[in-house]
């Protein structure tokens, strides 16, 4: 009998590592592969960076709460995330999307809306795609290039021991977000004539539904003349984020919980839903904010941003991963990220 | 009410028509965006390609008769074809992949192994992807970079009256490998004990499960010192393809039925199906052979070629594009391409 695992046993990194592992290189143009944000190629002058990611209906949107347009304008923002993450500018993006029949051409005119929306205030050409119809549901596959200086690209590895982790903005909002959608879907479900309770909310729905990409950080970080020492953009949660800055570099990490960036609108609602504010900013995914680290020297030079937080540092690889709770203890940190399978 | 107008209504170009016909520029260094085998970005020394191809199950392959290997491989093949059809090299892809829980690992390794044989024949690299969770059913989207000259690039405009119009190798085999397939499924359903006859149409069925991508043509025409005036690849047909090519350079067309190149297992297998074995030529699918104009200059350079026939040659466009039959009538030709939806 032919043997058979489970895709679930081996979660979405496993996976892709198994997969990915006889991976062969042929072009000298090719840089960097599979294992951080984007994959680098050599342009000659300077670096072209390429990331891609798909969003499935019912696995990372549901079409009960999802409007279109936000949807399409997300489907963009997920991927020049990531061409951010390098340092670098998104320049072009590529959409396929395969829809069932149940989608009208009114429908798709929604989500296009909401790209070319995207595409204006990032500056990026869409310059290709496919459509494609599906026997269910809905997909969106981005495709995002952009490009970077040789010499200002910035990795998952890099970082240093003691060197600085800093975030944008603020944490766990996005996942704040999904919580009420996720409830007022079920109070509707019990009885459709109920009106959602999305009063007060409006900045965590705007989270989760549309979100914006951190180009403004890169900007800002150039003007400030920082060059951060390793990179990653938070979709799967803080913790997990963290976690993988530290494998590609060969570290460890203390972050501090009483450091986590929480707006008051995500305090108040974990409350309410009687979560501890910080598990949200760890383990909540979506932000799409920046997660960097920076020389201790460069600490003067952002320490009165409103925009970025310093929440820990990076230590020894030995001393592995760890938060610092209000008390001062020091506990290794869970990175639940997200399972999707 | 709100107005709905169906998808099918459109068609799959219509369609992209309208969902794009608002999309601006923003970035100096697009060159091309929608409307050609691949968008084309200016990389200095050179144009990067860019093309992107979702597969879906249950519109463009039947996991009933499709082995995963091949699936995988094809899936790159019809990226890379794009690239060669801009008379480019391929060098890179990215391939997201979502599946539901039906699928095993093995059966993922087994799609990743007919990519990376895809990436090593053709010497690409696969640079990145995302792999996801599906509701139902198994979708496939690969991304294929690659990079021309700047003054040896080939659009779908450029060709010029009385230019001929070449196909490379023979038509209609992988059309006719999937009626085959779909028969001996049928079959199938009907009694699942009987066993399905393939003998002999070995080649048909590889046209159609395995098909190739023509770099080999595109090095070709380099050494014959051939620059073609215009080029398609031929994944919708023969003559969805010509209509393509006289619509992008304000051309009519004239194609001779009798030159159509056709494999003789495609030619008795057609007529097995009482089918016309220059209609599956002419409208049959998927069989990613390039589609190319020349100058006449160029035509003693390529006449005694095994792999390019000469089918025709480009018109005035208020000519229109039609089909010579064996008696000389000439007849408009119609273009029934791949109406997925």
């Amino acid at each position: 009998m032919e043997k058979r695992t489970e895709i679930e046993n081996l979660g979405e990194f496993g996976l892709i590592d198994k997969l990915t592992e006889k991976t062969q290189k042929y072009q000298d143009s090719t840089i960097k592969g599979i294992g951080d944000d984007a994959a680098v190629i050599d342009s000659g002058d300077y670096f072209t960076l390429v990331s891609t990611d798909m969003l499935v209906e019912g696995i990372h949107f549901d079409m009960m709460y999802t409007p279109l347009r936000h949807l399409g304008y997300k489907s963009i923002i997920v991927n020049l995330s990531d061409i951010y993450a390098m340092n670098g500018e998104a320049k072009q993006v590529t959409v396929s999307i395969a829809v069932s029949s149940r989608f009208s051409v009114e429908a798709l005119e929604e989500i296009y809306a909401g790209i070319h929306k995207a595409c204006e205030l990032y500056k990026v050409d869409l310059v290709g795609g496919d459509t494609t119809s599906s026997t269910s549901g809905l997909i969106i596959s981005v495709t995002a290039m952009g490009t970077v200086a040789k010499d200002e690209i910035v990795y998952r590895s890099g970082g240093k021991e003691n060197d600085l982790l800093v975030v944008s903005g603020n944490l766990g909002g996005a996942y704040m977000g999904l919580q009420v959608l996720e409830r007022e879907k079920e109070v509707y479900k019990d009885n459709p004539n109920m009106q959602p309770q999305l009063e007060g909310v409006d900045y965590i729905l705007e989270r989760q539904l549309k979100p914006e990409a951190r180009k403004d950080i890169v900007h800002h970080l150039s003007e400030l003349g920082i060059m951060p020492t390793s990179m990653i953009d938070i979709s799967d949660g803080l913790a997990s984020e963290v976690k993988h800055l530290c494998k590609a570099g060969g570290l460890g990490a203390e972050i501090y919980d009483e450091k986590l960036p929480i707006d008051q609108e995500t305090y108040d609602v974990a409350r309410d839903f009687n979560l501890d504010p910080s598990t949200c900013a760890l383990n909540g995914g979506e932000d799409y904010e920046l997660l960097f680290s920076i020389s201790q020297n460069d600490y003067d030079k952002i320490k009165d941003s409103k925009h970025m937080t310093v929440v820990g540092h990076y230590t020894d690889k030995n001393a592995g991963v760890n938060v610092v709770d209000r008390n001062g203890q020091s506990i290794p940190m869970e990175a639940q990220g997200w399972t999707h399978f």
